[in-house]
């Protein structure tokens, strides 16, 4: 149940068969940060090449393939005064004929927004554009993890910019510090990565990013020995819940579905007929992306109505 | 501002340029049934071929292509005391792979399962099947609408299975009592339809079904002249949503994304940029069907962000 | 087997239950004319409607519900000397954000190009825009015919922008003459419709149109009695095929496949597991349109391997 | 100019920036083999773990990232006497409700066909199952490559099981001998990778292979310094093609039309609304693959149309 406060001195931008930077225990406690989508940490500066950089890996002694990887999320937190939006929602998630007229801006200097973070007012502050008519929108900060998972089967590297099964750039908003997520485990040591801290973001990331800015991350591991999970899981308080990540959305939400099936029965003990019939009623889905490659659906069952 | 207590005689499983039951005037509103998607009515008993039968059209004096049918959803009661529901998920919403090892019924007499429907206490109680774990399951009614809307375009007639920019079987849980709802309107007199009650139902229509029952139902109409919207629009206490009907899912959402983009502007009068801002880190997405001919999914923007 | 000479006065821009305008019997054959997608017949005026407006329906005695209309499609010669397409490939076709780069015509004025059409050489020859590299560029006539089908199930009336399993605005360019197409019935009398004639198309319809224009029309209408199909089935000298309208593509395909499935079983005599090696190995797939609101997967089996 | 006769001593089941196994320089030809998609070689035994497993790389001398990969399938011949093919087509191609009722093999052993491969004779041979209505079915042979490709950007390492910007398990049966194919360079020497032959293969892969066997191949390779593709292309003596993979089959077309739209420009010398006319009347699409995690889609330009 040891802590550890680490320090990275070098990202991935794979979710990957990496060395380990820091091996750890199930039970221990990791404290450390993440540097933001382009790779600015806390000071601002880009420190590494942009593109949701990873924080890790880390090995997680005795996983094994076919367990399964338990990460709390202790506390994620903005830590630097700015963070950075896109301005314009992505051109696939609008009527295609509607694609032309939109305001495009004039060149990427001019494609991102600005926003002040107050943690201790829980607040984010649009401050650049000044022109628009939102003013200085304030909303209400709700950080979360963009991108975080475990090394994938078969030596595969597999780009930030997208998901699988592992985890990866699912973008969902409700993975806030108190969510408890399930990882397959797909090699030895699990290999855990994090990054791409939001200080809040709109369900879909339909403008291709949330509040983007780096993080004080701290969380904690353990394993499922023998248990088997095939796509990401999670619980809150109040849902159990299952990560689909494809395109379209449709199979995105057929990967959701079948997996919640999976564990109603396997987990809950419920019948096959039982776990159909409580789905069909009490069902309930969020959808996490509609930007990156691979989109993201999440497939929840309110906790009251569970055996 | 007439009440109107209308006592069907026929029902419509297309929704078209039928000859309209009532005329009825803005602000007029009308107290009426409806027969579940079975087209058994209050009694139990079938009493109109299956396929959510409509009740209406109801024709509105004034109401002319070009103009915005408003529907405020007043009243849905389940005025029976059971319903059904569909035991299986969709073999669409699940993985392929998946299908083989589902609980199928035998045949379509084993396919639904019966649930008590108690208005006073608010809830639905699952009676048939007896033998699952879930013993008598009892959820929370909410009542919804599944399948409303007006004539289409061009002298088309669309079948209640489906839906379109007219509405339709959307089938999304949060058409409740105290909704309002917006309609585009194509033809003279609007020519609005209702039926399909659920007495609840999950996201996605799942099973292909909510728990379905006949409905004692209340509304009433008003009219925006000249003012056109191009998909269903509502709003209820929290939020304005815009509703886009297709498939796959990534073209519903993207209707009505486009849709709220308008809204934003046109209604609102932000600018572009601010309207696409605020989308970004605001939206929320509802998915309404994944089990029809078109998919339903939902835009929602915060009315406490609005302008 | 008589041969009907048939003057059309009126059209439809649905498919549907519509008065029927001549009625024939099964070995007849009818001569008559269609006009192009906006409404010009071979004088080149509008003389009705835009929106692909169709010749009939066409009652063809004996026809219920369950049996099979056979349609062999005998003659589309082009009537007029010149057609048009339009110039620029639609956003639902390339890249959502390649869109706003594209040569978009400032205004619908712009949109069209015109073609001359010479049936004796055979030839589609380019002749406005005269200023594209492309010059006069001549192309083989290969006419087709993009919009027909029979009056669908339940008293619907669907748009002639778009296809299912009554046919409708396929858009596929093998439906030339000599071919054999068959439609499921859903109605008495079949009700067959005819129009939007091709003087030739890419693939897809990727421009929104193929070269539009006016047709002389001949086809013989036949009955298979009690035997059903579920979608639009054709055979040419080489193939046998079948028709999958919906979006997206995938569903299309899906929708193609399990005809062809079927079809082999029970047209062809093959055991479910020969059906399904034969398949494999030796299908072939053409795409129809993708641009209409349903596209049109077609799936063909070379007759050269048919038991 | 030298000729490199290369064998294999170890595979890849991922398409990476592996340590090369040959350096070749542009001109070269390589003659090596490849084994099947399960590891096995031409003495018909697993020799390597299963996954379509990947002869090379190689690195070619001088291949930058922005440079194009230039190679020529001069020779792809079986080279053993039996393949296999999987019997059922995958439960993703055909419509989801028609999946319960396929007929499924017990278990995996039960799940695969045999075929006797005669090059002399150009045939494949149905010899197992026996008993279907097929009886010994011949078909042509057409060898092709399902899986071949350069390493990803960014330090991916990409299943052979799907494809990308890279190629890779793109099933599609226009890759034969005789044709050129173009990939995007990505890395330092390309790094080119090869295997999964097919003796034939039907459009679409649906029941999820070809006719899987191991080959002897032969290969050219040159380089288009500083000249930038996207996708994959290709040409073969009629057309000029580009190929994208994704999915739903919607977005693999974007892919390629978007590809050929640029080629067409950049590569002819058209203007931007001759290439849009000319590919809207005369293009065409291949379906390659409809099984694997991306699927692919060809756009062909007949070469008798270009400029």
């Amino acid at each position: 149940m040891a802590t550890h406060h680490f320090t990275p001195t070098h990202y991935f931008n794979t979710i990957g068969s990496h060395p380990p930077v820091l091996h750890i225990a199930p039970g221990d406690t990791v404290i450390t940060t993440t540097v933001d989508a382009r790779g600015a940490d806390a000071s601002g500066q880009p420190i590494t090449p942009r593109g949701n950089p990873m924080t890790g890996p880390f090995y997680v002694e005795g996983a094994e393939p076919g367990d399964t990887l338990i990460v709390y999320l202790d506390r994620l937190t903005p830590n630097r005064p700015t963070g950075w939006s896109r301005k314009v929602v992505a051109a696939n998630v609008v009527d295609p004929e509607y694609v032309p007229g939109m305001p495009w801006p004039a060149d990427e200097s001019q494609a991102l927004a600005t926003w002040a973070i107050n943690n201790a007012a829980g607040t984010a502050t649009l401050i650049d554009p000044e022109d628009t008519r939102l003013g200085r929108l304030q909303l209400p900060l709700a950080p979360m993890v963009g991108c975080f998972g475990v090394a994938p089967a078969g030596g595969q590297a597999i780009s930030t910019a997208t998901s699988g099964p592992h985890g990866g750039n699912m973008d969902y908003r409700g993975f806030v510090a108190g969510v408890t997520v399930y990882f397959p485990v797909f090699v030895e040591g699990a290999l855990f990565h994090i990054g791409d801290g939001h200080a809040l973001q709109g369900d879909g990331e339909i403008v291709g990013t949330g509040i983007e800015i780096s993080f004080d991350v701290q969380f904690t591991v353990d394993l499922r020995k023998g248990q088997r999970c095939f796509w990401p899981r999670g619980e809150n308080n109040d849902y159990i819940f299952t990560v689909g990540n494809a395109r379209p959305l449709d199979q995105a939400t057929q990967h959701a579905t079948t997996e919640m099936l999976r564990w109603l029965q396997e987990g809950y003990g419920l019948d096959p007929v039982g776990a159909h019939i409580l789905m069909g009623q009490t069902v309930e889905y969020d959808l996490g992306n509609i930007y990156d490659p691979a989109y993201t659906m999440v497939c929840k069952i309110p906790k009251r109505v569970l055996p």
